[in-house]
């Protein structure tokens, strides 16, 4: 079991390991006492590892609710978000009571925001599911539902409290999912950790998942740590997510988060590439490990017909876009551009 | 013109007096440069006060937009909220913008909160044009919308950046509106400023209003920086409004914010008074005063029929509620009481 702590605007512990579920009532007692608990999870998950995880708080003095919605990135709403805030109005949940994020990247973040929103503000716990979530959105803070103009546009940073990551959960994911959580894990080594994209460059990852899980979140942790609002250095993480988001929302969310990670990581760096913006080697290592992990290299829309859903993206700023490049493996940088030279990168596609 | 400072963990000035909306673009140039401005206003407001606002900022160069939604409490629903976010995302904002609520509470409290969520927060400024807004919402940082199932109960803490309270704005306001926001002064000289108290409690207010505007936001602007987050201290501010929220609900919200905090000031008082737990002169004084300032001081609602309302609000925490209760004009006190004793104060109303 690994252990690292996260010093945000709050300090937050991460547990990564098999079996650290077992420690959620023991942690939420020394943390918040005995509150009233709401364990929040999407139908994949809830006839998984929602009994366990209720019996368990059961068993050792929390009342508990369930929450469950529809899975899917089409839940992430404000429909969906409402639904859970009317909800624990009418089971008169208060301030002090926590919710727990159980599943993948869609219930953290839904949750997270609905922890901030509820009475201004009540606990947090998350334990993903899914690598995705494991590597990143568990991590950090960053809460939204989508709105129909794109992913991500309402949300608040807001950090969790706890941060449990039990990798037996990954036993049950299908395999596509592990492939989109594997797309994250390759961004990190990309722009930051060469050790950790050897470690994963050829798909082989079963038997070194935790020293992988932890290398992605003590990445995170760090950045977050020295820009937890997103105005500066963060915006490294977003490597690939530009065309990812446009990708996702152009397909209706038809092409998964990861899915679109990995094509829009290997559409930026042949954009870098065709412009000479990073090494010769970046472009073929990064499509080999996309492709070696399951995922495909190849957008379904060319990359000019991104520009306009590309634009509406949070990474906008006035008439310029910030674009993360990489240098080489494990190194990457940040390049502001105007919307016009976008729309040109955009055209060296070939 | 009084200008006041807020220390939160946001730094903003505060301008009170007449003709202060002529800074509006000054102010926005200084603090944010050239941004694009989304003026939010319900449909009172729009026809009387947008025109001038669009024009001075037209004039001064910024790109502007116009965001009117139907005058209401009923607007400060989730709907407003996405509608709104809707809007910015379609009309292409981005995080470096500004909102400018120019309005009374609902449109300060929905045009906060969208600030906080678009894109995880752009810029705020509030101008409030209601007497309530201005000695009240405008300003501390607490923004929010309605759930089905209570006042308030979806939001987050988020300081704007600049508070213009220009009096002038008060020469449109409906009689009953401006009686609304005498209900929370009223409420400020009973718990923090017996001398504001004598200035009010005649009802003959018109030739004070700087001075009286100014006491109301300098005691607000005190106690929020001292508990921004309303865990301890800020609770003083909700003398009167358990109830009053119990009030409103119950009515379907035909009972107004301010002719609800009248009420619930006087009942909370004649609890207080019934079972000793303030001085005699209390209660006599806070219903002679809501009196002489046009707002009633009789709940529509028997108190024992407002226990069910009244816990759903967000001073609950588990088991317990924590009343405000006046020592004496100018003085109170926070006393946490459990909901059951809580119920046998409220059937001690005659």
């Amino acid at each position: 079991m690994e252990q690292l702590t996260v010093n945000a605007s709050r300090v937050y512990d991460i547990f990564i390991g098999h079996g650290v579920r077992d420690l959620l009532s023991e942690k939420l007692s020394a943390l918040f006492g005995k509150v009233k608990v709401c364990l929040v999870c999407d139908s994949n998950v809830a006839p998984l590892h929602a009994k366990e995880a209720l019996s368990a708080l059961e068993a050792n003095g929390f009342s508990v609710e369930n929450y469950i919605f529809p899975a899917g990135e089409q839940s992430k709403s404000p429909d969906t978000l409402f639904s859970l805030l009317e909800f624990l109005a009418e089971k008169q949940f208060s301030r002090k009571d926590v919710l727990v994020a159980l599943g993948g990247g869609v219930t953290g973040d839904l949750t997270g925001l609905a922890s901030a929103l509820f009475m201004r503000g009540m606990h947090l716990v998350q334990m993903p599911t899914s690598l995705l979530a494991m590597v990143d959105s568990s991590v950090g803070g960053k809460t939204a539902v989508n709105l129909k103009a794109g992913k991500n546009l309402a949300g608040v940073f807001c950090q969790p409290e706890l941060v449990l990551c039990d990798l037996d959960y990954l036993s049950t994911l299908p395999q596509k999912d592990f492939a989109d959580g594997m797309a994250e894990v390759i961004k990190y080594g990309v722009i930051a950790d060469s050790a950790l994209f050897d470690l994963v460059k050829d798909g082989d990852v079963q038997k070194n998942l935790e020293e992988i899980v932890t290398a992605c979140v003590r990445i995170k942790r760090d950045v977050v740590a020295q820009d937890e609002f997103d105005t500066g250095e963060r915006a490294k993480l977003n490597f690939g997510h530009t065309l990812a988001h446009a990708i996702e929302k152009k397909s209706g969310f038809a092409v998964s988060h990861g899915a679109a990670v990995a094509m829009g990581m290997v559409a930026v760096c042949a954009i870098a590439d065709a412009n000479g913006l990073s090494d010769a080697l970046t472009l073929p290592a990064v499509k080999a490990a996309v492709e070696a992990n399951g995922l495909s290299v190849t957008s379904p829309f060319s990359l000019p017909t991104l520009y306009e859903a590309s634009i509406g993206d949070k990474k906008r700023s006035g008439n310029t876009l910030t674009l993360v490049l990489p240098n080489e493996i494990g190194r990457c940088y940040l390049k502001t551009v105007s919307l016009d030279a976008w729309k040109e990168l955009l055209a060296t596609w070939t």
